[in-house]
């Protein structure tokens, strides 16, 4: 069984709260954000992403009789409390920002309001779902903002953390820009365009490396490209240009080539000319091996003739900042707002809204988290998307949140495109909300 | 559907290459080896784990009719190609080190023996499996040192990169010597013990901070652990101590508190102090908040007066090492041992063989690489775990594995149970696996 279908992949306190809620007859409404308290170091901004699984994770969360058989077998719970589980269903309202949207720290990137026991139940895995995707496609947006247009493959799936990260990584990954990616099951599953090359593998497995690319590109003449640098890649080039005759011959064409150790740009140029030489102008060259955005700069910034890249291991587990420092608190109860203040994790109370202004160019000059009933000047970003437990719309394509991204990249300052982390973008905190905190922070003894 | 369920869970070059492989009948018995290149600079040892999910894959591995249909759909492989497919069975050999095994750079931890085409498909999902448990387990294992027999709980569900990393991270945790996980289901699928506590929500939720204790321990009466730092730390431990007799004259007795913020040191000693002088010298601490197991040494070194952690979101994304170079390379093919010479990244070619010796302290004192028809000095390492497509043994139980990981950590070098990484475990190459590699070298072009 899937374990994201499971209402059990949970932190076992949301289990022993809702007995609590269950045994005081705690059903108000609770309002809970969900945000990142900061962002990592080497990130001036965020994506985003991982809505659409957020919601049909919602909208289907219900308990198995096995699940609550072995709850009951646990000898944790009690039978009434057990017994109310089974007709658990989430009837809240949700507000979220659209996929895609750019945000920064603080920020409410979605919002529940429900009944206290189910607005708590979900904090885990919508968390989980919601960091990944938003991890992942932040890195993502870093490498397409790099690589200046050129073509750009999700190679990640076999470092991606699992399964659902490695399929739901070529998601975040396709959203955000890329070409498409290598993963089979996300172009099945997303329609995102299938991309690969071959491994060293087939030609270490072939006495001759000519044999080997002529083999491989008789078996898919549409799509050939053949990876040069399995023994000696200015070799494997030269093979390459007496290979091709032969193969134009069958009306075969070479698309491209891969390279995907030592020197990247040195190895291009010599490549490049090899082929050029050859009358092999059309052919292009896709660069790989542990890339990520700032090598992808530093390749073209040299002048390096890469037609693209294959991105893999530092995008799909985000290696430079793998994790996230995303929270979904208590902003609300029983129409109180509320504010936790432990030390270096005091949070801003009530149900706010983002304002975001734009300067002259259009470009975003500065944003204003703000309670919802106190507006402020710009763009109010936080939309609703559920109510009732209910979609308010179907799912959003991949296509339109692919053109939201555009836009919203296009309208970062230069600053942010150039990932400068010395120029943080400016985040205000509304005087009504300051004024809420501190006189909730004088209530509260 | 379950993506971890789907043969599609791979690279596309696997399936263009198996066409490859299919339109030249290269069906000959191919040898790869999965390893890791380098170890993380952080690291002076990794911990092999996720062997019981990687047989399960190979044991199962089918393409579904729908899946079939939609690779025909996108235009890109033969009919014949595809109707082999529907036959395809995972019928070969696969030895490997047992889980909780000790294993250093270069070292296969897992051979596949089996015709080409079998052998090349389960790479990708192969090394997505094995990589993700040995990067969590060969973390957790540094924090079981650092804790020196304290309580250690898996606290990262929620950051943990999606559905499976989540579930097997809670395993990888429990194998290498956690004593328990939050993740519900982790206790429902592989009888890990859970452990929970309470949230700052539920405190929240309550106008008073002790009416959120007394609800929570008589929900509970059996495992009353109180969260004290939602507003102030030592005034929370306090109102536990005014609290403490009146839950007593209802048979409730309060295991245990935990400190989630602030100087954890400091909190702890305060808390101490008002707990002992309260009478509640039995009432444990336990610590949370961005820990690993640098922070626990300190804590411990310290005498901070833990009895134990919540280990999260730097555990289950490893976030100071999220990635192993981890790698499926060819070895063999077709009886004659292969070799890959990219820059940087050579490989060792033949079927091999780890021999491990102890010096008379019965510690790990040096490893011998060698091939298998060349025995060292020492105790080999890899050992049959599938014959024709089927397992040679059931399922090792956690407890099993939990044992090995004893042993194993017990025999480490003094320098690597003290994360000492100045001090690299000394690992050889057998004279004899150096003359292959240079013999492949002199012979192929």
């Amino acid at each position: 069984m899937n374990p994201a279908d499971s209402v059990l992949l949970t932190d076992l306190y949301q289990l022993t709260m809702l007995q609590t809620y269950h045994a005081q007859c705690m059903h108000e409404t609770a309002v809970f954000e969900l945000f990142v308290r900061r962002l990592p170091e080497q990130r001036g901004f965020l994506l985003a992403a991982g809505l659409e699984q957020a919601l049909d994770y919602l909208q289907n969360l219900r308990f198995q009789a096995a699940e609550l058989d072995w709850l009951a077998s646990t000898g944790r719970f009690s039978a009434d409390f057990i017994a109310a589980l089974a007709d658990f269903r989430f009837t809240g309202t949700v507000e979220a920002l659209p996929e895609g949207t750019v945000f920064f720290a603080n920020e409410p990137i979605l919002r529940v309001i429900a009944p206290l026991p189910q607005a708590q139940l979900v904090e885990s895995r919508l968390i989980n779902i919601l960091h990944l995707q938003t991890l992942i496609a932040s890195k993502a947006a870093r490498c397409v903002l790099a690589a200046s247009g050129k073509l750009l493959v999700d190679f990640g799936m076999r470092r991606a953390h699992g399964a659902e990260a490695a399929l739901l990584a070529a998601r975040a990954n396709y959203l955000s820009g890329f070409t498409g990616t290598a993963t089979v099951l996300a172009g099945m599953r997303f329609a995102i365009p299938l991309f690969g090359t071959m491994a060293h593998s087939l030609v270490q497995a072939h006495e001759h490396e000519a044999d080997a690319f002529a083999h491989f590109a008789e078996a898919q003449p549409g799509n050939v490209v053949l990876l040069l640098d399995t023994y000696d890649t200015e070799a494997a080039a030269r093979t390459l240009v007496q290979l091709a005759p032969h193969l134009s011959q069958h009306g075969i064409a070479i698309k491209g080539v891969r390279i995907d150790s030592g020197d990247l740009a040195e190895q291009a140029w010599r490549v490049r000319d090899i082929l050029d030489a050859g009358g092999l102008r059309q052919v292009t060259i896709l660069g790989s091996g542990d890339l990520d955005e700032e090598q992808i700069a530093a390749l073209l910034a040299a002048g390096a003739p890469y037609d693209g890249f294959g991105v893999g291991t530092r995008l799909d587990a985000a290696t430079d900042a793998p994790t996230l420092d995303m929270v979904y608190k208590l902003q609300e109860y029983a129409g109180t707002p509320r504010r936790k203040r432990s030390t270096g994790k005091a949070t801003w109370p009530g149900r706010k809204q983002i304002y975001r202004q734009h300067d002259a160019d259009g470009l975003f000059s500065g944003d204003c988290i703000s309670l919802e009933n106190a507006p402020q000047a710009g763009e109010p970003l936080l939309q609703p998307v559920m109510h009732a437990g209910q979609r308010l719309a179907p799912a959003e394509s991949l296509a339109s949140i692919r053109e939201r991204v555009r836009q919203q990249l296009a309208a970062l300052p230069a600053t942010l495109r150039a990932n400068r982390l010395d120029a943080p973008y400016p985040v205000d905190i509304a005087p009504e909300l300051r004024a809420l905190a501190a006189q909730l922070d004088r209530e509260t003894h």
